[in-house]
Parts: structure tokens; sequence; C-alpha cells
């Protein structure tokens, strides 16, 4: 098997077992495509064409073919909710979210104003990303600008499509993380200039949550969006009933009586189409129906959400209630970097409130359903001709468990199923961004 | 390094850091001893001695010593809640507990009227065992003798200390996996005769659940504990909600007014000190109490418990009330056979209820705890001279995640959490059972 980089341009094709979602399996529930013996061919780094490999090859003559026979060819994950300082932290023990932020997280960020350091982190995050399968992520940077830097030239070089952007903090954090609205404004701007939409490359206003930033910060961050109207804005809501209290309380006297936390990022205008709020466990029906009518979009994180006591999402009802949602892995207070894990987990919490979370459902969640959350799906989130050609190799088999599980399976259903509850980063055997070989798991 | 097979009886020393628990965290945090650069020396498959290095080794002048230097040697994890059969049906899809043994466990256990297709099954079970760590089981088999006889055969073949015993069903479960209470009882005897006690393996008289076994079954299973007073009990309690309201609705007429799900086996007689009762997740304290006036056990299955969505056992509750608590992967309905991952989980299913399971706790729990709740202490789950040599040399570093990770680390107990977090089978590198290397990570 050939898995040098091909030639810019040089069109191949991938034989394998190729599976796409097409629409929400929970409307749809036989919207995906998949093909037992497939072939995936791609040029100048975008699909050109999927479909049953006997037939494509006829029309393809001379197609030079990868042969990935006995494996699964799926879109790249897409993970809609990372920090990558954190990587560094994973697994720091015992707190809750507004504790845990002081203990652990806040002087962990603290060294990311040094932008080699903040490299060296970013070099290690992205080969996790794709170690696992995964191809595209928005993710939280720190409040230091060179931190944002270093991460969209790592990226780049990757050719990844990935969104960041400079935290903004201006109050109840230390003070070696605290810039202040007009700074916050300043180099937000001057990131943007930078990097929004160079390449695959795009920014995110990052506002950390309505706790760390004040009321005139997150105006600032409202007229950035007014501003650049293409830019993402993410941050975090409802993960933690004291948080939730807390930031109610804290908005008392800014926002109209009653006004929820979710209501307070509408309140200064930050319920965009691309605005990605992270976990909302603590959110109700009222402001799922904001969210749908916004058009923003909720990240599930399951790890994190059991890992730090947040509580359970309510997927089922968000996604009944018409609210885009993604997948996250929250790291560092998410546990596993592997989409598989995280889905693994996401069935879990989804079970212990009663419902079923079907392993269609799960592959949406971590490919077109989050593609849809970055309104990216007519790029990522599946390989219909023309996406760009981010894709995971998934080896069904990978380890000892898994073949001799897998002699009982029958669909491919069954094969997804016991895939997000086996497997990890051992499954992803190879991981391509934009045609290109990024990870390739068998390489010495 | 030396890794071959050491004559019988050679006294060899192991070169790592070393832990061990000696008493529960829960009551005495500091009952533990570390030795960063430690020694550990086997003879005639027993722990000879356990110390500094430098010490140990001029105490031992010219002693064989196997070099894990950088490694964390532990006692060897105990699994007290594993259904051997369902390795195969691991990630099944989509039901609660008992709508699950309908759709995929009764189907499976069908096989093992087969004895080599139940021997090729407790192979992989075994091997499954021994790449996790566990060196230690109490293990369900089938209904049919053959699936015992064949997983003894096997265990006795790698030296294990492992528990098992036919299931005992007569009742609501399909005619192809009913017995009766006589052949239960007579076939049960024959298997003592054959099997308990010789060597290191016991027998464990295993009524499957009140719901699948008769009263007069149920008394049949004491009878046999009356006559073989060193025999465990394995069984299933409060797993589930609408097993708890079925199991109190089928006994009404049976037992005193008011008598739990737990008390039905407290009414047959079957809460002995050798009794291990899986999950007891929706217990009571009058319960907790029962159990630990009986000196009876509970194993805490956690990634089990979610993944049926049976919810969150009260281990601080049931710790504090004195219960013995041993900890379960429960596969297949668990999701890893690994207890680092066990660990993992009842972490957040602790955390989910407002508790902190600190790493001592958790690795008392897969060791010293676990072989507490087996009545086992005197014999495996710490390295105290005497002790039979199962244990498990662990390799912090064992990922890219893991290495990076660990640069961050600096103590014991953050190594350990971080090796919960992250770990699983590539975290141990090699497996020992009473003195024996039984699995090698990096043998080709």
């Amino acid at each position: 098997m050939t898995t040098t980089l091909p030639a810019p341009g040089l069109r191949r094709g991938y034989r394998a077992s190729v599976l796409h979602l097409l629409g929400d399996p929970h409307v749809a529930p036989q919207a995906y495509a998949y093909f037992d013996d497939g072939l995936l061919i791609i040029e100048h780094g975008h699909v050109l064409a999927l479909g049953p490999y006997a037939t494509l090859l006829d029309q393809h003559p001379g197609l030079e073919v990868v042969d990935y026979t006995g494996k699964l060819i799926v879109p790249g994950f897409i993970d809609t909710h990372v920090h990558y300082p954190q990587t560094e932290m994973i697994g720091s023990y015992g707190e809750e979210l507004l504790a845990w932020l002081d203990a652990y997280t806040y002087p962990t960020e603290r060294a990311f104003a040094d932008k080699d350091y903040a490299r060296s982190v970013a070099k290690v995050f992205l080969r996790e990303l794709l170690r696992n399968g995964t191809t595209s992520a928005l993710v939280f940077a720190t409040v230091h600008r060179a931190s944002v830097d270093a991460l969209f030239e790592e990226a780049e070089q990757l050719g990844m499509r990935l969104i960041t952007g400079k935290v903004l903090m201006d109050r109840n954090a230390p003070a070696y993380l605290r810039d202040t609205p007009q700074t916050a404004y300043d180099e937000s701007k001057e990131l943007i200039a930078a990097w929004h939409n160079k390449g695959r490359l795009s920014y995110a206003v990052t506002p950390r949550f309505a706790g760390s930033s004040s009321p005139e910060q997150l105006r600032a961050a409202a007229r950035l969006l007014v501003e650049h109207p293409d830019c993402y804005l993410q941050t975090h809501v409802a993960e933690n009933k004291s948080e939730v209290r807390w930031i109610e309380s804290l908005y008392a006297d800014e926002v109209p009586p009653h006004t929820s936390y979710l209501g307070v990022y509408d309140h200064f205008q930050l319920m965009t189409e691309r605005a990605v709020f992270a976990h909302g466990i603590h959110l109700d029906d009222e402001d799922f129906d904001l969210l749908a009518r916004r058009k923003s979009a909720v990240s599930f994180c399951p790890t994190s959400n059991l890992f730090l006591g947040s509580g359970l999402f309510r997927l089922d009802h968000a996604q009944q209630r018409g609210v885009k949602v993604g997948l996250g892995t929250d790291i560092g207070a998410g546990t596993s970097f592997s989409l598989l894990q995280t889905l693994n987990e996401a069935y879990k919490v989804v079970k212990l409130q009663g419902g079923k979370l079907s392993a269609l459902r799960a592959f949406y969640l971590a490919t077109l359903g989050s593609a849809r959350a970055l309104e990216l799906a007519d790029k990522i989130g599946s390989l219909l001709p023309g996406r760009e050609a981010d894709f995971v190799v998934l080896d069904p088999d990978a380890t000892p468990l898994l073949a001799f599980r897998n002699r009982k399976v029958s669909s491919i259903d069954e094969r997804l199923f016991v895939l997000m509850t086996l497997g990890d980063d051992r499954a992803v055997r190879a991981t391509y961004v934009a045609g290109a070989l990024v990870h390739d798991r068998d390489a010495l």
C-alpha cells in the first residue's frame, strides 16, 4: 500500500467501506450513504466522487488506488469545543467547574504568554487531534495573543480547517490573565485581520464566559461580530449549577428581570448563527427555543460533563426543539481526545435519561452535525463531491477485543456502535486533511 | 531486560516504583506504602520482600533483578463482577437491563452448552483480563456445566486465582437456558467437588438473580452454602428500577411484607460473608446496613451502570455505612475490561453525586478493596511478604498523551489519577500471576 503524500492535485482513489451522513438521523433516519466496497476519489484536496468501487473504477480508468479494504472511511471528526492549552492538565483531580478553573486552569494558561511555549503545546495538541481522527476544531486559546498566533501557524502548516480566538476575560480571574474591553477589542481585531479566512482558518470571538467578561467587554465582543459578521462566537453557558446561580445574580442589574444565563448572551447580542455555546446542561426548554430561533449551536461535551460532575446534557430535548448540536471533547476537563470515546460517553449520558443514541445519530454528531453547528456543512462533515477532502480511515479490528467482537457483527449500524464503544485512537488507521495524509498509525 | 519465565521457585527481584494499599483510604488516608525506587522480591510464587531498592538489594546479594525502572508495580487488579460468555456481546445497543437480557444475553449464552465453544471464549476472556492487568476475578459462567469446566481448566493452566460457578436459572428465561432446582443443586455439587479449592480456584454458587430463580431454587442455593460454607455466592441486586419493582412483586407472597429486593436474598439465607451482590444501585440505607451486618459485599460496576442507564451507585454512602465494596467491569454490559478505565468512570459516577474518588481510594477499590470483598485479603490485593505474587507493571507513559501529561505530574497521587483517567490496556506493560509472567505487552 502506498501511503506517501500525493503530488498536489493528483487524482487518487481510496478503496474501503465508506459511510457518511447526509442529514440528521433524528429527523430522517435513512439520511446516510454506505458503500460496503466503496471508492472515494480525491482531487485537488476535494472530493471528486464517491460510490461503489467497481462502478466508479470503470468510470476512472487508470486511477491510482490506495487499498484500505477491510477499513471504514468516514468524514473527518469535528470537535466543536476544546481548549488547546489544557492538553497538559487532563485528569486534574477533584473539583467542580469554578474551583477547577481557579485551581488548575488559570495557572496552566499563564504560560501561554510565551509564544514558543504555546507553539510546543499547539504541536502536541494538533498531533493528538489527528491521531484521533479529528480534522477540524473550534478551539479556545488563552487570553494571550501569542497563543492564537501559535495555534493558527501550526494549523496552517497542516492545512487544517480550524477556528480559534483570543480569550476575552477582564474580571473574576487572576490579574495575570486579565485583559480589558479595549485590549480585547483591539487584539481581536488585529487577529481577525491577520487570520480570518486565511486559507482554511477562521476566527472566533471568544469571551470565556459571562462571569469573566464585564458587560462592557461583552459589548465589545458584540461590536466585533457586527463588524465581522462571518466570524464565530464561542463561549460557555449553563455548565454548572453554582455557575448558573452566580451568573444570574452577577447580571441582575444589567439585564431585564428573569433573564436566564443564556439570555444574558442574547441581551448582549452574542447569539448569532455562528455562535457556539459549550455545555448548556442547565438550559430549560425556553432556552432551547431561543437557541433554535437564533440558530446558535450548543456543543455537547459528555466526558467533561461527567468528569466535572456538571450534569447530563438533554440531547434529545435540544434536538427535538431544533437546536443545532455539535460534539466536543472539552479537553482538559474532558478525558479523551477521541470522538469515538466521547460518543461512548454521549451514549451513556443519553441512556441515563432514558433515551437511546443510535450509532448513526452518534456519527452524525461527530461529523455532519458538528459541521452544521459550525455552519460549515457545505465544506466539511460529509464526502459529497466538492467537499473538502478531510477523512478518516477507521480500523474496525484495531484491538484484539474489537476483532473478536466483530465476528458477531452483521450490520453497519452494529459495526459503528461497537467502534464507538470499544474504539479509541488505535481505531484511527489514517487521517487525511484536504486530501493529504497527516496521520498514519502504522508509520514507523 | 530479561522477561523469560523464571524457573519454579527461583528468587527474583523486580525494580520499579511500587505502590500498594494497606488499608481503606476512606478510613485511614495514609494506609499505603510507596517506594519510588522499589524492589519487589518474589520466590515460590509469593512475595518474599518489598522495600527500597538499595536497602533490599544489600540484604539479597546476587539477586537476579528484572529492571522496570520508570514503571509502576501495583498488585494485580481484581474484577469482582464479570460475565465471561458476554465477551462477544460488549456494546450491544439500546436496551435497559431486562430487555437487554432477552435481546442479547440469553441468545449469546445458549452457545456455551458446547464445551469447545466455551473454551474458545474462555481463552479470549482470560487473555483480555491479563492484557488489562486483572489477575483475579469472580466470574459468571452460563447455566451449562461445560461452561464452568472450560473456564476453570483455562484458568488453572494460567495459575490464576479465579472464582466462578454454574448459573442457576429455572424460570423467566428461555427454555434452552433453564435448569431445575434439583439439577442446579446436583450439578453445582459436582462442580464444587471437582474444582473448589483446587489450587487457586474457588467455586461460587451462582443464582443469576431472584427473577430467574424460583424460591425452591434459592433454597437449593442456600443448602449448597450450608454444606460448603467456604464457597462463594454471587448474584445481582437492585440494578434497575423496573427490575426492583418486578422482584418485589414477584416475591410478595414468599417473604414478609416490606421486604426489599436485597431482603429477599436475606430471607433465603444467601447473605453470607462470601456473598457478592453486583450493582446495588437502588439499595437504601437500610439495605446497606443489612449488607454491613451480614458482611456481604457489593460489586460496583460503573461502566455497565452507565451503559445500561441503570443509575449511579452510592459509593460514599455504602462505604460510610461499612459495606464491603469491590470493583467490577460487568462485561458485557460494561464497556471495558480495563479496571483503569473502570476507575475513570467510577470517578465520574461519584462526581455526579457531588463526591470525590481519590486515586488512592480508586486503586484500593481495584486491589485490596476487591480482595476484601472476596475475603481474600490474606492472599491477594497487596504485596506484603507472604502474599501470592500477582502483580502488574504499569507504564505511566504508555501513550504519547500520557507521556506529555506526566511532564506536569509531581506526586504519586497525581500519577495514579492520570493513569486511571487516560490509561487503558496499553498502560499494562506486564502482568504476573503467582510470580510468572503471563502477559508482556511488548512481546512480539
